[in-house]
């Protein structure tokens, strides 16, 4: 049995827990400094303030000031912060791990540059470190389902394939799922951009709701088939394989499905501006917000400079606008197809 | 304003009459022998017993014994008829149209042939009348959705771009939205198969019920992704083009969320063998599962054929044994990716 360590005990980082300790690992759970009543909770009832789950038996806890215990004799760390953590963990964690133990990145999102091209976290974290070992998650996976042990299919990507091999038997379960590939960018791409495509889709649950209490799904349907074309353009435009698009897809489904990217696009479609919107999710900046500017950003910036046609996202460019300008919803129905 | 003619007066041709009659055409909806009770019951009420809604004011109702005079000065014939009566209307109804007027079919599927190939049913109809302008509508649309006007994008796909051009200007209105394709075969492979894999992702809906009462997403979403990766896998098998996976991905989409095909994925997740969950739904043949059955043999055909490996298709292959050989539902979910 190994050691493994999860650094950012949010949801995702917390549920990694579950096929890590069902496959008789030691799991040590380490939370940021944003973390510390979770650990602190965690510690006395071994249930997860957030998650709101009991965790699996036998996990230890441990606040950021241990973190040097909690990364002794450690056969892989898992980091679990959120896309707004990532220069922290690149700047503050990655320099104190011990040479050699590979790091699987929960975080979903990419950087967009000023060339208009992005950068996975991944790669990023390489940038700073080139000796790390740097593996993502990725494909559709919610943390609470993930904690109920719902099946569930993602996958890993890495530079080295025997690395990814060797954390695929760490953590796969009957119910943990993971398929393996080495086109870090692509992956990474593909489950970055559904984020703005998620809040694209639940657009349609606001529009019928706004009409009736009926939840319609031809419309729905209509923007994720957009959402696929789109998705599509976007791999090009990047560079990335085409074969990404089953993740982009289930993952972009189970957002459509789940938390506060469908609440916001919901309420976008029943007719609030987006800051208004946002008022009514008490201001909490949404990652998948952030991710949805930059990505729309560094297709703005490849519109610009020739490299690619306004006309191929329309429905990106929609949701840019509804995010920036504060544009109420008016679906591009038209310049679809 | 023109005459369009709909002949076959389900849920889905009648559903055709609402963007025609918004339209300001004259819209003549012809009853199948099937239908008599539903052009009975409307010519009296202006409602559709099946389709459950009043149709559009002005609409003029016929049993098949008055086709004849419903077919004078028509422009336009949409073909209502369900994938059981696409050789009625090939060898029945053809035969008595007008010279030169384009037919423009609903119905969803396609033939499977001895030698593993598929046949769309505009295909079908040109090999039996090759002066035919045999058209099709493809892409995400229930019914009931498209008559309550929410918004629609579907695809129609014919030999002659600009006969497809006027009939695009018949019918799109502000609600429905029309791309055009010249790519029959790839735009009808694409929504026939993604009946099979409906039924597939509505398994994990079955599945989460029988183990409580939450309906969970994650193993949805990794059964969805699936369904691209082997759709387009079939795509490849089939000699289609690949950019038809945006509208089977949307037609996938709507589907799962819609109709019987849910109802039966369900059941059979929840543990029902399929012979048990076909007694559940009185027995009534679902053109789905015809469709799945036809695509499963096509598919087969191949693989012993040497033209493609079974492993390519694990979901689909699933489905077909539940289907034909009665199999319980047990998710091959090592063998996805």
């Amino acid at each position: 049995m190994s050691i493994i360590t999860v650094i950012g005990s949010g949801v995702m980082g917390s549920a990694m827990s579950f096929p890590a300790a069902d496959n008789g690992h030691t799991v040590r759970l380490v939370g940021t400094m944003l973390d510390r009543e979770i650990i602190d909770h965690a510690k006395k009832t071994n249930h997860h303030l957030n998650l709101n789950r009991a965790l699996p038996n036998g996990i230890e806890f441990y606040q950021l000031g241990n973190l040097q215990t909690a990364l002794i004799g450690a056969d892989l760390i898992i980091s679990g912060v959120s896309s707004f953590g990532v220069q922290w963990f690149a700047d503050v964690i990655i320099p104190v791990l011990p040479d050699g133990i590979p790091v699987l990145s929960v975080t979903k999102g990419m950087f967009n540059n000023p060339d208009g091209s992005l950068t996975s976290y991944p790669k990023y974290y390489s940038q700073k470190t080139p000796s790390g070992d740097f593996c993502a998650v990725g494909g559709p996976c919610t943390s609470y389902e993930l904690a109920d042990r719902d099946n569930t299919h993602v996958c890993f990507c890495g530079k080295d394939i025997d690395s990814l091999k060797k954390i695929k038997t760490l953590l796969e379960t009957d119910y943990y799922h993971i398929s393996l590939s080495t086109d870090i960018e692509g992956l990474e791409c593909a489950v970055a951009i559904k984020n703005a495509y998620a809040l694209a889709v639940t657009l349609a649950v606001g529009l019928s709701l706004k009409e009736s209490d009926t939840i319609r799904y031809n419309s729905q349907a209509a923007l994720f088939g957009q959402s696929i074309r789109e998705m599509r353009g976007l791999f090009k435009l990047f560079g990335c394989n085409d074969d990404n698009i089953t993740y982009g897809a289930g993952d972009l489904y189970v957002t459509v499905f789940g938390g506060r990217t469908r609440k916001i696009g919901t309420l976008l479609g029943q007719g609030h501006s987006f800051k208004a919107a946002m008022n009514e999710l008490s201001g909490v900046t949404l990652e998948s917000v952030v991710i949805t500017e930059r990505i729309g950003e560094a297709v703005m910036k490849s519109i610009t400079e020739g490299k690619t046609a306004a006309d191929q996202y329309p429905l990106l460019l929609h949701i840019y606008d509804i995010i920036t300008k504060d544009a109420l919803v008016d679906i591009p129905w038209d310049k679809f197809g």
